[in-house]
């Protein structure tokens, strides 16, 4: 007897685990064409790096088990380009990963390339550029991973709103790269705008003008709807779940709706803990999902805020309004916009980020670690120009990706000694580097397979002195329980110990270090395939902030030959080798 | 008995023939490094991609019969690179001919090729970017190829200047590529500035700021040595051969020199008749070699200018300074800067170009054609946008170049029908298209080894009434003899034939078509490669004025991998294809 093919997976499904069915999802399939294009995203016109000629890039929408397909096709001029799927972990797909020169060739003009991969956990995503800086050229979007049919969220709601969060330069991307690799270095500052859903307002002080009429500064550009102010359409009396992610180039960011308390339910693609608060913080990389009731005042409409947290803003706030309908969208709130804490209020920020805790159900995590990968981040000098460094190394990236030299045995080209795995007790991270030179190198770090691994995170004081940033440190391949954190250095003793969470910590993909602060990451080796981990901070990632994990890459599966066609690992399969 | 290897070499070239002998030259070896800098063309400043820190490129001096080898890596972030070596004909060599998607793939960046070739033939070269409109970004300089050791330059001249004019642009060649390719169509302007040796001055009616110290608008960047006046240092009563070749984006020039008389002496590295004029016209392209006595009042200095013909000028002119020793530098000339002619004064270009005839002793044309191809220039409309077209095809370029898919028998990405070789003699050349919609294609003209080719270069009206453009084709991998030119519309009546020079015609690799013109070129396919034949107008090229020829693509000798390994060449090189 022969059964039809969807009805085989239905009857394998309920012979399977759970997990297993929902790998029997859909095909989605996608076509996708990358070109450069003109836009507005905050009302002045530039050059933005668009998909199919949208900008932010389509929304993915799937279930948990899906497989995604994206065929993309590279219609810029003379630029590579590649995307990443953050948060997905690519379990089994390591060359879909999306990484220019780590997972993959950058596709080049004309070509295409399929992406390929199973959104096999429901949660809050988004994609990007890594290439580059070309996320900061606005090459991003959403995808959004609903629970497999049948399934259903552990809280309930109403209805969904979907904010992609990002900031927006003036100065093209290639200038931006220029700048920071320039001898002498040059900062690019801070953003001009911020943006919601790739809209903002540049030099308006209320994006109230393109629902007011042409009363203010803003009433020239009121009629540019690439830049109209975002409009949340909400029923009284209902629960949202809004969803949120920021994938910002710089900005540390905070976001606030005027009168209403946020319930945080999901954080980077896992459940939480919920609690309540006011306003979240959302660091580069950081995806939530927050319950929003609205059960406040219904004759009027309320502001949505987002600011700038972590460095002194330069910056506007972005704004959007909550319509509570039937008040028209144009109807200005009554209150005033929230004000998102003092950008320098750490303890605020501290305080939500420790309050994230897993939800119960979620895996605990293994309760000791095999290996310990200590990392230092430090601020340096290196032939006049400004890098950021791990243990004293800041990563380039080589022409050939790792996932096909290190499957093929091929020696890197930067032929790097093994990164070191730990740093001197007597560094004082409160004083800028006593050696401020550094070198640059692959920062390769080899797992083996099913390894479980601690991954300390230690900020320092930058080159001035009394300046030490934020940065957040995001996993590909893997989501980390995010153990603690902690002031000044980690010694290890008694007290930090205690710190550490091993009862409830949060699974993440991305985690923040505090100024002059440290983190404790664990993870377990289970993927095979090489992975970045690295500040998600664009300028940073392109100033050298990030390492390499080659984790059992001998278990890789045959790697696709075109995501590795270019490089010494074309030369090798050309002379007829294999992957 | 054993020689050394040098000697060998004068043995060997005492025997064989002198083209021979001239093989037997210098290696010379070059390391470029190709990447994005800030610089300041013309005071303001922009991005420029240069080679080794320096724009323009250094200039490449050898002797006819040496090989250059430039091992060339591209520290560009996320853009491919190639350079062009415009003149040399790359015989035996066509995979060095650095055109991008034709004669090899991107070189990647962080990857490093090498080009070799010999340069044949004494003579006055450039070489440029030929990706995407890299040309415009600044990424070219000089090429100067002396007469073998022993030869003599059949002319006297005691000193040597060299000049290469280029034009320039405020917007990024990523936002005029974007211009090019938007719809609705976006049309790049004209240039900001005119460059001499990559120096101009935007906003200064003189170059005399930086001579005169600081009296006028241009005082603030007379410190700016990146946009310093041209000096041109000479001793009285003495003959200087001025090199001059012309790698603008798109605007036609004129050069004179106050009170001068210039003697041309050489076209694009083939000697021609010497002539005396006031003024040279140099469309994007050319070469020349004029000879230049200073035989004018010695107490004073003199201006070269550089004015925009053949379109409406809104750029200002370049000025240089012929310094007559021992004046000072600073020394502003008595006499105001020569004007060039009027823009559109086509009488005085066409006078300039019938003159240039062959030196006595250049090779003759075959007195027949074995095939004709006819070759109509239109401007059209595609999709909202505008595109040049040749026989209504407007040229787009492949992901796998030419060279590699046709040697290995790969089918075209575009599977393009062959191109017509004619076009109707009913098309009414003084009318805009009549169907002004257009198609994309390949354009590759495939030629049989050793066929004698005419070309005929039709020029029309553009898609505007009483418009039709100067446009300069420049072909690779051959010079062609000029037959001749003609007014209106080519008809081959006896009139036309009349119009025919088979007796001196010039060999050039560049030859312009006038308004509403015609140009008749003929050629020997007798160097197997994959070659460009386009307008040399950067924008006009990125719109798809070109064609290419495919010639005897089974001699050509085996392809390096690193010039093919990319797209389709690469999978099928992978699959154990061979080339």
């Amino acid at each position: 007897m022969r059964l039809p093919l969807p009805l085989l997976a239905l009857v394998c499904c309920a012979l399977m685990a759970r997990q297993h069915c929902a790998a029997a999802g859909k095909a989605r399939h996608l076509r996708w064409e990358i070109s450069n294009m003109f836009w507005s995203p905050d009302c002045e016109e530039k050059v933005v790096i668009g998909i199919n000629g949208q900008f932010p890039g389509p929304t993915i929408r799937a279930r948990a088990g899906d497989t995604v397909h994206v065929q993309l096709r590279n219609a810029l001029h003379t630029e590579g380009v590649v995307i990443h799927w953050h948060g997905i972990r690519q379990i089994g797909t390591p060359w879909a990963d999306g990484t220019a020169a780590i997972s993959q060739c950058a596709i080049n003009p004309e070509e295409t390339f399929t992406y390929r991969f199973v959104v096999d956990k429901p949660g809050t995503y988004f994609y990007h550029g890594h290439y580059g800086m070309q996320r900061a050229a606005g090459l991003y979007g959403s995808l959004v991973v609903d629970v497999a049919e049948g399934e259903e969220e552990p809280f309930q709601y109403d209805g969904e709103l979907n904010l992609l969060l990002s900031d927006w330069y003036h100065e093209s991307i290639h200038t931006q790269m220029v700048a920071l690799s320039s001898r002498p270095f040059r900062w690019i500052g801070e953003p001009q705008s911020l943006l919601i859903n790739g809209r903002g307002q540049f030099n308006c002080s209320l994006a109230a003008a393109h629902m007011q009429g042409a009363t203010n500064q803003c009433a020239a550009t009121a009629a540019n709807t690439q830049c109209a102010p975002v409009v949340l359409p909400v029923q009284p009396n209902k629960t949202y779940r809004l969803r949120v992610a920021s994938t910002t180039s710089l900005a540390s960011l905070n976001l606030a709706i005027g009168n209403h308390k946020l319930t945080v339910v999901e954080a980077d693609g896992n459940y939480v803990d919920p609690f309540v608060v006011d306003d979240i913080d959302l660091y580069s990389g950081d995806s939530y999902s927050v319950l929003l009731t609205t059960d406040q005042d219904t004759s009027s409409n309320y502001w949505l805020s987002v600011g700038v947290r972590g460095r002194l803003p330069k910056t506007a706030p972005a704004l959007a309004v909550l319509n509570y309908r039937p008040n028209r969208a144009s109807d200005l709130p009554a209150l005033a916009p929230p004000v998102t804490p003092a950008w320098d209020d750490y303890g605020h920020s501290k305080a939500f980020t420790y309050r994230i805790r897993a939800r119960a159900g979620t895996p605990p995590p293994p309760p000791t670690a095999a290996r310990r990968i200590e990392l230092l981040n430090t601020q340096n000098r290196m032939d006049g120009r400004i890098r950021w460094s791990i243990n004293n190394v800041s990563m380039v990236l080589p022409a050939t990706p790792y996932l096909g030299s290190l499957k093929m045995g091929l020696k890197s080209t930067l032929a790097a000694a093994r990164p070191a795995e730990t740093f001197s007790r007597e560094y004082d991270v409160t004083l800028p580097p006593p050696n401020p030179n550094t070198t640059v190198g692959d920062n390769v770090y080899v797992l083996a397979h099913n390894t479980t691994v601690d991954v300390l995170l230690q900020n320092a004081n930058a080159l001035s002195r009394n300046v030490s940033e934020v940065h957040p440190w995001h996993l590909h391949g893997h989501d980390f329980w995010v153990l603690g954190y902690g002031d000044g250095a980690y010694r290890g003793d008694a007290a930090d110990e205690a710190r550490l969470n091993l009862r409830d910590p949060p699974l993440r993909n991305t985690a923040v270090i505090f100024p002059y602060g440290w983190t404790m990451l664990r993870f377990v080796a289970d993927n095979p395939g090489v992975w970045a981990f690295h500040c998600h901070i664009e300028p940073h990632l392109h100033m050298g902030m990030g390492v390499i994990f080659a984790e059992a890459v001998d278990l890789v599966a045959k790697v696709p030959n075109e995501a590795v066609s270019c490089g010494a690992t074309a030369t090798a399969l050309m002379a007829g080798g294999h992957l």
